[in-house]
């Protein structure tokens, strides 16, 4: 934990998630704490996503044998010490002058997976080159197959484990927030891995769509995913999934995981919550690739629902850089074991002994009626 | 855009079309406010409106090819650029003082239609004269049937498009936040369409009603509408209907369109939500005529969920004369615009190329639980 | 209206019943509006009786002939201008020196049928001669039945139309309010009615029951009801009953009229809303004899939701005491014509012609989904 | 009463236990009253208790013969004279220095049973010498069988009627509020009881999970129950089982009664409310053994509720201390003696005469539709 530069101690009362946000709230300026925590257009997804977590209810189990008991489990193949991964989340020098250095440093220490997104402020080599635990490498598509292909190449000779390619940002969220703020990146953050590439311009006539014309032109669709399936012998996962008819077709395109999201709220507003979109792609894809959970954790009895409803882990993304901001690595550290902690306690108190055995038995009041608003 | 005369430039900040009702409360005086903004009796139905909307939610679509995606449009058998027109809204020199011109410039450059209504505090040709876009000349049924006809034959040789009828305000709604500011109309504003017709009176006796007893007295009819219908050979919608029932009566009457509205909740206080009023009555329909919805579209998502629900455009009011008072004829031309880009943004992440395409697909979770209230 | 010792006159901004609710906290001493307003317990019951009338929703119709349009009615075979009633409301000079004849000086000139509290502040003979309308003599049981039946011979010789005995008050409820605020009637305050009348007293011992223990041995029960039916020739109403087993009790008793009331949620906290116990016992009764709601009417819409779901008419309690406390007489008068108003525009704008022709067909959205909670 | 060292007299307008709950926040030191009052995690189970008692409905009854009607009834075979125990709560010190023994003292001037915690601050020998009401000693499972036997043995010996083993606390809660407080038992306050008895620690190493290794490994299991049913001839009650399937389990270990209970909503967050969870095991359990409601009671009506969904008493935990930090022994007999009365309030406005005959028939609307959120 060398990085000294920024914050890097836990201040005193900061023993949740939600300390920690109201922390990061305190310390960040106000530009750059809009564009962290603004949400898309009315933000009513990002509420979603936790009134959905806070609205199941567990069925608690007493007296259970609990010798054994731990939360290692495994991901496409690779062991990890807690299903528990640390999100692709971009420009993270925007909370701590170490950025994904300090990041991938805490991870390391606290032995939990962590994504680099495409829009790192730090390059992909340097994150690895300071890692000690698994790396996924979050890929945005380019605006040519020729250009995304360096970035996967690059990752692949980094050492990354797996790649992670989002496909719900073709256009940007209603971000209000951050427009109100008028955020703009400061000087000292830059996308550095994708520095110098070609990007989509309007090509819209006057009184013509903006949108439609030009910004979506290089959009990828699921024939790029095909292509890129074919590219690499990584594992590949698709971030952004929320309806079981994209994760069928997902299925079809051979990728490995599907991560249900709704990018925390920060894209289309009223998608539903990231559990309800989790139901409803399990139920589809009924165990032939593993899922994993983003949008709204904030507490280990989180995880243990989206366990029950049949992710094999989640993400936490805001929450990386809320502890980034306060304490720098250590934050990253105390942030993950807060909830392994938290998930340990709640496994106790349902009788969970081991992450693969988790189902939607310790669900109340049982499976038809797991308590969500669908 | 030659009016100068009122504000003419959108503030830093104003980035929806909340911003504008915020701004606009800020600038206007109270009484006008209290008649702009204020609702029927406890505004039950005007929170419902947007809450329908909230509470609605979509199913995300990603990766979809959206070449030649657009928002252009047919209704009544006439192009539109975009399926959301200008509401018929009285009185917009309360807004600014280039009223309704300001308006129909602002309208024009966003290339959306705008209803003009008989309340209007510009004559009808003025505006016909201002106007580069489709005009729709909003009726209210006269004290007689010649009356009426001298308004429509006016609307004709203006040029008007289409009448659109309100049928839905033979009494006013219990308006007490006007009553308590005491709102009259200052007098630099007057319904100048309607300057020297005969009124209604109360012909009550003491102890008597004078809502029964005289006021109602010229309120139209069925029959009326019948009438109306051989009168001229535009095209005639209904505006203010929520019923099936109703929306039965109006197709037995030839109407070619309906309004599906609930005055933004300014009449009968805890009818249903617009966009339940439209289930109901797109479910009658079935596509016989075309349906508007009006009441409560603040978001371009709002706008994508009616035409899921069986609309072919929607309207705005209360916005026009946020957006008027906040910026002018630059204010509509925003107002129109952002609502543009969100709908196309949500048409993008929803995977909807074209506007005839829209279906109860994209509603979560499908067509038999889409969220809604009733 | 010759009383001029109280306020006499309606503040400006006064334009509904919740408006005088305001007006009247502000004016009344902390202790007899914390009589007045105090509900029982938390208030759950008497929250629930306006949010009730709040969900419910109506169907609105269009283009009616209102032709002959009225708000007459009978009950108990006596004809009444507008179904809305005065309750019976205990001590009326705690809110206006004129106390319960300042009310039926307004109650006359509204032409709305008045209810004489056993408990009022003025003897029920005063009353009757300054009324102009139709009085019901509302009865609580004495201790013993020829006390009880002297009341009654008093309310015959007076000429009050009917007897209206309360039955859901053997005990106070709990009153918090009232109790933290150490309410007691001031001097000029009296039941003067029951003056000198026998009252129970606890006979419990030491660690024995207040409560069971004395204060409900003379409490009546239904021998009580067929008894006192035989005493008189007046028509009986049961006032307090809101579940259909008592509905059906007290047919048996052979009573004329049931006013289903829930005491605006003053006795048992967590009883239903009115409306939703309405709905059970109309259905029980089935137009054996007519049923009067009260508890929580502030809006001419919830009159006429009342009748939509059985009832012939409603009462009106609070608002009364709020009306008398702000502007005496005059006050009654303007508070009883805003609520004729008000249920003439929603009769217009439901198309409803006859108040005995209401019926759920204008609840939205249709009979089997009136919105309610149960 | 002989204690006189903290505050003994009722502060005016105490007239509820929500009143006892404000006085007790602003009369205890800020940690304190984090640890009495703190929840588990954001504190969901802890505001569903209340809400769920709060959204279940009365069905009222009038015109009852309450004739020998009482609050008298029996569990476990021994006579209490309310259906209200005083819970198990530990440091009892914490609020008046009193401690256990001005509880007990104002316990048995109520007629109220009290169950007393094996983390007392007074010895359990204490507490009975003061004692003139029925006691049931709480005990936690410690670490080694002889250890814990050792408690039973002085229970027994001191006259206790039943032990009530708690079951659902292996781990300590998400206790964030006492977290941020910094919350340490004062010098003055100490479970005395089990001074000096062995305690787990982690044998954790680095990387390793604090809860799995080490604090676990002396939590009781089912066969510790078995065990203990055969040690003792006392009556035996499990606390804190909220499921079904746990209740099953109970019965086949032979238990004599069952406390259904959420811990207050301190242990696990997002358990159900404790009156669903009654009714879950109520469906179970069908009579086989009584139960015992805990958590949320803070109402007559909640008791009764409770009674009427299948519990044949209930235990009230926080109120308690509220009760004694405001008042002592004297505030303990007031609480209790206030529950007592809303109880025979409700009961005569329901007409339940008895205890035991008391069910599904007093909840609106009916059996099937209890007004709960499952």
């Amino acid at each position: 934990m060398s990085d000294t530069s920024g914050p890097s101690e836990v201040p005193p009362g900061v023993v949740s998630l939600g300390d920690y946000e109201r922390h990061a709230q305190a310390i960040l300026p106000a530009d750059a704490w809009a564009y962290i925590s603004g949400a898309g257009a009315d933000g009513l997804t990002r509420r979603w996503n936790r009134e959905a977590f806070d609205g199941m209810r567990l069925a608690g189990r007493v007296l259970a044998d609990m010798t054994d008991a731990g939360t290692d489990t495994m991901l496409m193949g690779m062991p990890m010490s807690m299903p528990v991964l640390v999100a692709p989340v971009a420009h993270q020098k925007l909370a701590h002058p170490g950025g994904e250095v300090a990041t991938v440093l805490g991870a390391s220490a606290a032995r939990a997976w962590m994504c680099v997104s495409t829009l790192a402020s730090t390059t992909l080599e340097e994150i690895a080159e300071a890692s000690q635990t698994t790396l996924i490498f979050q890929l945005y598509m380019q605006a040519s197959r020729e250009v995304t292909l360096s970035l996967v190449r690059r990752a692949e000779a980094a050492g990354y484990s797996a790649l992670m390619v989002t496909v719900d940002a073709p256009v940007n969220g209603v971000r209000n927030d951050e427009q109100r703020a008028g955020f703009r990146l400061p000087p000292h953050v830059a996308a550095v891995n994708v520095q110098g590439f070609p990007t989509p311009s309007s090509r819209a006539g006057p009184g013509e769509s903006p949108v439609f014309k030009g910004l979506l032109d290089t959009a990828p669709t699921w024939s790029d995913i095909e292509w890129l399936r074919q590219q690499t012998t990584l594992p590949v996962m698709l971030k952004g999934i929320t309806s079981p008819h994209d994760a069928e077709r997902a299925l079809s395109c051979g990728v490995d995981a599907i991560a249900v999201s709704n990018h925390g709220g920060r894209t289309l507003d009223t998608l539903p919550s990231s559990i309800e979109a989790l139901l409803a792609v399990a139920d589809t894809v009924r165990g032939r690739v593993p899922l994993v959970l983003d949008g709204g954790v904030r507490r280990g009895t989180d995880v243990l629902k989206a366990l029950a409803c049949g992710a094999s882990a989640v993400m936490v993304g805001a929450p990386v850089m809320h502890a980034l901001a306060v304490a720098g690595p250590v934050g990253i550290v105390h942030m993950l074991t807060i909830l392994r902690a938290e998930l340990e306690a709640a496994m106790a108190l349902t009788g969970c002994v081991r992450i693969d055995a988790i189902d939607e038995e310790i669900l109340w009041p049982g499976k038809d009626a797991p308590g969500l608003r669908s």
